[in-house]
C-alpha cells in the first residue's frame, strides 16, 4: 500500500491504495500549513494502513533538486504561510516513511501515463487550465524537471490588442498565457465567470486561439505524441473542437505526421482519469520514494 | 575511429576522428543527393580509415522513428531533390557500417554537451539563428525527439505591428520566431544584410526582443540549466547583452534560481566549439550507432 497527497491551493487530497481499483481518498481544505498538514498527518496515522512510502504532488513552485538544502520545499508562492514550507520533510519526519515529491501537474501526468490517456506513450504533455495554467511534460518516459521545473503557464504568445484590449491578469507578466487564458482572465475580461457564458459567446473563440498558441509552442518545442488538457476551464468541452481547429491552422502542415494531420482528436484530448489523475499520480511517485 | 557527416543546406562536412583533439574534416558543396552524397561516400572509401561507425547530423525535417519505414530519410524539405531522400540508408549501404542519424542541431548540442559549453549538464538547449532558426533540447542527458523532433524556429511570439510592421518571412507561418528573427527576416525588414548594420541600429534591439520571447518560452517549457545560441546572426556578439536583459525583464523574477537571477551570463551563452559543434556531435552519434 502507498500513501498519496495531492496538495492544492484550495484542498489537500489524501489517498491510500495501489491503483484506480483500490484507491480510497479523503480531503481537507487548504488553510495554514500547521492545520492542513496536521490533518493530513493525523489521517495517515489513524488509517493504520501499512504504508510503504508516500508520494506528494504539490502546487509550487517547488525545489526538486535532490542536492539542494531546500529539496521538497514550496518556495516562492504568494500563498500566506506556505512560502519556504518544507512539505516533503514535514511529512517524512512525521510519518517516518520514504517520500517522493513532484509538481501537481507532473503527478497528474504520471497518473495519466500509467492508467489514463497517456498510457504507453513516452512523450506527452498534461496541461491544466483553471484558476492558473500549469503543465508537465513526459520525455522518453520521464517527467521533465531541468533546473527547477516547467512553468508552462508563463509562455508568451501573440496578443492582438485590437481584438482583445484586456491587458492580461498575471501579476508577474501581464499578458502571458495564464494572464490571458486562465479562468480569472476570462472572468475579468467578460465580467462573468466562464461557466455562465454560452458556447457561442466570443469568449470561447478567443480562449481557443490563446490556448492553441500555447499548444503550438509546446508542440514545436517538445514534439509530444499527445497533449492532455484538464482543469476547470476545459470542462467547457466545446473548447476542444475550437482548439484543435486553431492548432491545425497554426501548424499549417509544417510538421508532417499522421497524428498531427489526421488524428488530431487523439492528439489533443481530455485526461481519462479526470479529477483523480493527480492523486493517482502520487501513487506512481510513492513507488519511487526512497 | 568514427566517421561523421554534417549535412547542411549549403555544405556537407565529413569528419574522421574520436574527439576535438584528432578530428580531421573536409567538405563538399550541397547540390543534388547523387553528387553530394556520392562525394561523401567516395571520401570515406578513399580515406582508408578503419571506421567503427558513422554519425550523421542533418538538416530536416527527418524521420527519426526507428520503427518507421522512412527512418533516416529527409522528409518534407522544399530543397530540390532531397525530399524523401534516404540519407542514413544510402550511407549505410554504401559504406557497410552502422549509422546513427539525428538533426543538425541535436548533433551540435551533443557535441557541446560532451566537449563544450554544455559539458556536465543534463538539461540544456542549443539554438542556431542563421538563415533559419532551429533548436535542440537535452533532457536528463538525452536529446528530445518525441513524435518527430523539435522545430523551435516555429514558436509563436508576441509581434507588435505598430513597432514592427514587417509581416514575417516564414512561408508556413508568417510571423513565427523564424519568420521574424532569422537572417532573411532582418534583411527583408531593413533592406540590408545584418552584418552591415551597426550595433546601435534599431534592428538589434528588435532582434533581441524576439529572441528573448523565444528563449522565455523554451525556458518555461524545458527549464534548462543553460541555453547556447549559435549561428550566423549570433556572430553579432553585442546581441547577447541585449538578449539577456530582455530575457530577465520577461521572466520578471518569477522563476527563482541563482542561475537565472545572478548568473545570466552563463545561462545564455555562446557555444564553445563554434562551427565545429555539429561535426563533433556526429562523433557522439557514431558511438551509439548499431
Amino acid at each position: 500500500m502507498f500513501g498519496g497527497i495531492e496538495a492544492g491551493g484550495t484542498k489537500f487530497i489524501c489517498g491510500i491504495g495501489t491503483s484506480p481499483a483500490d484507491l480510497e481518498t479523503t480531503q481537507f481544505p487548504t488553510s495554514s500549513p500547521d492545520i492542513t498538514v496536521g490533518s493530513v498527518i493525523e489521517f495517515f496515522h489513524k488509517s493504520r494502513a501499512k504504508l510503504q512510502s508516500i508520494g506528494i504532488g504539490s502546487f509550487g513552485p517547488l525545489d526538486l533538486d535532490p542536492d539542494s538544502p531546500a529539496y521538497g520545499h514550496i518556495t516562492s508562492t504568494p500563498k500566506p504561510g506556505w512560502r519556504n514550507f518544507d512539505l516533503a520533510g514535514t511529512i517524512r519526519n512525521a510519518l517516518q516513511l520514504p517520500v517522493a515529491i513532484d509538481t501537481d501537474v507532473n503527478a497528474a501526468l504520471l497518473g495519466e501515463a500509467r492508467w489514463g490517456a497517456a498510457r504507453g506513450l513516452t512523450d506527452a504533455i498534461y496541461m491544466t487550465i483553471g484558476t492558473g495554467i500549469g503543465g508537465g511534460a513526459l520525455v522518453r518516459g520521464e517527467v521533465v524537471h531541468g533546473l527547477v521545473h516547467p512553468e508552462m503557464g508563463h509562455l508568451r504568445i501573440p496578443h492582438d490588442r485590437t481584438r482583445d484590449p484586456f491587458p492580461g491578469a498575471c501579476p508577474f507578466h501581464g499578458d502571458c498565457l495564464e494572464g490571458l487564458a486562465a479562468g480569472p482572465a476570462i472572468q475579468a475580461r467578460w465580467g462573468a465567470v466562464g461557466t455562465t457564458l454560452p458556447p457561442d459567446h466570443p469568449a470561447w473563440a478567443l480562449e481557443a486561439q490563446y490556448l492553441a498558441y500555447g499548444l503550438n509552442n509546446l508542440a514545436v518545442t517538445l514534439s509530444p505524441q499527445r497533449i492532455l488538457l484538464g482543469g476547470g476551464v476545459m470542462q467547457q468541452s466545446h473548447l476542444f473542437t475550437l482548439i484543435r481547429r486553431e492548432f491545425a491552422q497554426l501548424l499549417n502542415g509544417y510538421v508532417q505526421h499522421p497524428q498531427l494531420l489526421d488524428q488530431l482528436d487523439h492528439f489533443i484530448q481530455t485526461p481519462q482519469l479526470g479529477s483523480r489523475a493527480g492523486i493517482l499520480g502520487t501513487l506512481v511517485l510513492a513507488e519511487r520514494a526512497q
